[in-house]
């Protein structure tokens, strides 16, 4: 039996170019543990010469990336290039064209994943992304097979590693946010422009990839609400810390009102969660369901060996499928769903107030809450006079009402400032 | 096209019967995640009268196993019945027949692994097993999937619910070892005769299965060294926690002098390693790898809910290869390798010495290690007079060598006796 496989990498570089130095220096003891031979016969990048330095066994690096797609002697495109257009278009391309595709694009199955899978399913062929999230934590897989019959509630996950870092750093040390991400860029976690990081926009397309493969309903990178950590306080840390929380940034998917609602913002978790112990650049994701109880995935989130292993398997699975020959069904079906709007889902806020400590204050902020339906759960004064801390946490509400409190609060006159607003998550109302 | 597939459940206890009614009650559901009408067509009991209630949809419960097997109508046979004979001549005549196996059994699996995967090989039908490790955990998929590049250096597991909640409730509230078992019997966590569960022996199946995998070398159940918990004591679980340990029941896999070692024994792990957090009856599984750095795996290890959800996954996946129609290929190579054998594997051991506290007591004891080529890494007295203690913890030397010492030891004249020995897991020499 022929078990040769001929791949073509589009993009080559951190992960690129690991994922080509292992299938080449790795030949023999992957075609000794699986019985394939797996051979990079093309290498497509936009910038000729930018590429990571790598040796390539046969084959050669060309900056004609759909001449790879349409090389009959390809049998399988992992595409490592990042972004929606150009690298949606060349997978799209291959699936017509009958190839697998691998791919560890997550703002592209974020964005473009119905219209991938229907192609891939159209051709039946394979269409892989586990390193699209979580980077070498098998994630995609467990969901989307292992607990395919699973009616899962909800999943919590820390999916992205530089603002885990930062906040790690924060909680520990009491860095303030610039100095912690200063730190995470010169350790080569945070980019030079670190927006997409810090805003949640990574978290965001991850989470909505969780949220599709979880609930069956899709999701995409647009449903899904974010916001970022630059605005996080050492001090709310610490506060945080004497309530028996940590603040972590979360993608989170649920079931909530007849529908799913999906988000990535700042979360108080209480210190006991699996979660709260995920330190530094680690990912981690964690599932409920009634059957399976809870779930913890963790592992190295980023980084090009940890995601170049993940891209491996699938390579490895794509391949085994191709071989033997059959018409893949895709694993992944997407049934209409409401998707719920995040003012409609109740949440608990944690709040620091700036206040002028005068008598009547405190009535004065509990009516702006009371006055939008939103109950107090515990309130806590820090310092005195001009300088006084009101830290406030609500019981649940929806979203919408607690923003409502927000905007009547900045009608309170002796209230100078809303300082910070955290969501808390608790088993609590 | 036809998406039904008719299956067969051979056993029908806690699991079997859990399976048997989500399939039948949840058939819609899956039906719209997933594309497949899954039809329990058939169950076999071994004692007709003694199953688990439920409901069928269709079809009907026999005493005649083999006829389930042998019925045209069954696609798809799952085994749930347990023990090594019958469960798996039932199992390699399906495989024989062109039939997808699901089975949890993880004493087959362990035993006649081999057996079992090249009749499937041969038939190019999936034998999956999700469920025989870590219960509901989904890790046999990612290991023998997701990390099929990678070279994995070490697999660590708590693969015992039932040990690990006798173990955490000695530690907590120093429990004695048959008070703690008393309460796991009376909880469900513990059998009747929880000798398969204390002694180490379910976990060395795990154990033999996890290394199978992970190495792509056979390591059968016979193969691993196993040792129980019965004779820890509370005072060295304190002892432990002096020293900044927790003892837990670990599978171990690991690549050894140019070998594979799997062996279960308890082992005194640093209290910041990832597994000393895992309490009860929760199981985890801990990866270590060259390029994905560390993954844990966590969640319920057994129970029928889990359990079944893992079974389900399997079952829905080894549906939609069958409607695929592939000739499917095994995921699991075997290469020949070598087992290394436990006596040539360098352990580190805590010991808990009786001593009689006599002037040259302590260098008698330090002879007998040393005579052994064992070097001690801290002693620590307890205690004086005729109730010393003396807490040994040495470096690491082959198992034999440790053994050889307390050989040694047992012939020094005011030890008393060798009260307890805990092998201790650490990052130090």
């Amino acid at each position: 039996m022929n078990t040769s496989i001929g791949i073509g990498v589009l993009g080559a570089g951190t992960v690129g170019g690991t994922l080509i130095t292992r299938l080449v220096e790795d030949r023999a003891a992957i075609a000794a543990k699986t019985g394939l031979d797996l051979r990079v016969l093309r290498v497509g990048v936009r910038d000729l010469g930018k590429e990571r330095s790598f040796s390539l066994e046969y084959g050669s690096v060309t900056g004609d990336l759909q001449s790879i797609v349409d090389d009959p002697d390809i049998d399988l495109v992992v595409e490592l290039m990042g972004g929606r257009e150009l690298a949606g278009d060349l997978v799209l391309a291959a699936l017509e064209a009958g190839k697998p595709v691998v791919t560890a694009n997550k703002e592209l199955v974020a964005s473009r994943g119905p219209e991938l899978i229907a192609a891939a399913e159209r051709s039946g062929v394979p269409l892989l992304f586990e390193a699209a999230v979580g980077g070498g934590i098998p994630i995609i897989r467990p969901l989307s097979e292992t607990l395919a019959g699973e009616p899962i509630d909800r999943v919590l996950g820390i999916v992205n590693g530089t603002t885990n870092f930062i906040l790690t750093r924060m909680a520990d040390d009491g860095a303030d946010y610039a100095d912690a991400l200063a730190e995470a860029q010169e350790l080569g976690y945070a980019e030079p422009d670190p927006t997409a990081d810090v805003s949640g926009a990574d978290a965001a397309a991850k989470a909505a990839i969780l949220a599709s493969l979880a609930f069956g309903t899709w999701v995409g990178i647009d449903d899904v609400y974010h916001e970022g950590i630059e605005t996080l306080s050492p001090i709310d840390m610490a506060f945080a810390a004497d309530f028996g929380y940590v603040v972590k940034l979360v993608g989170i998917a649920e079931r909530t009102g007849g529908g799913v609602s999906t988000r990535v913002h700042p979360v108080m978790i209480p210190t006991a969660h699996p979660l709260a112990s995920i330190r530094g650049a680690t990912n981690a994701i964690f599932i409920e369901g009634p059957s399976v109880g809870e779930l913890l995935f963790a592992g190295p989130g980023a980084g090009g060996d940890p995601t170049a292993t993940a891209v491996l398997g699938d390579v490895i699975d794509a391949a085994r499928e191709t071989l033997a020959g059959a018409q893949v069904s895709s694993r992944i079906r997407f049934s209409p769903g409401e998707l719920v709007p995040f003012g409609d889902v109740p949440t608990k806020w944690y709040l620091r107030l700036e206040v002028d400590d005068q008598p009547g204050v405190l009535a004065q902020v509990a009516s702006a809450f009371g006055d939008a339906g939103v109950s107090i759960k515990s309130v806590w004064q820090e310092g005195e006079g001009s300088e006084a801390l009101l830290l406030i946490v609500t019981h649940r509400a929806p979203e919408a009402a607690q923003r409502a409190a927000v905007d009547h609060l900045r009608k309170v006159k002796p209230l100078r400032n809303v300082a910070s607003i955290i969501r808390v998550e608790s088993e609590e109302p």
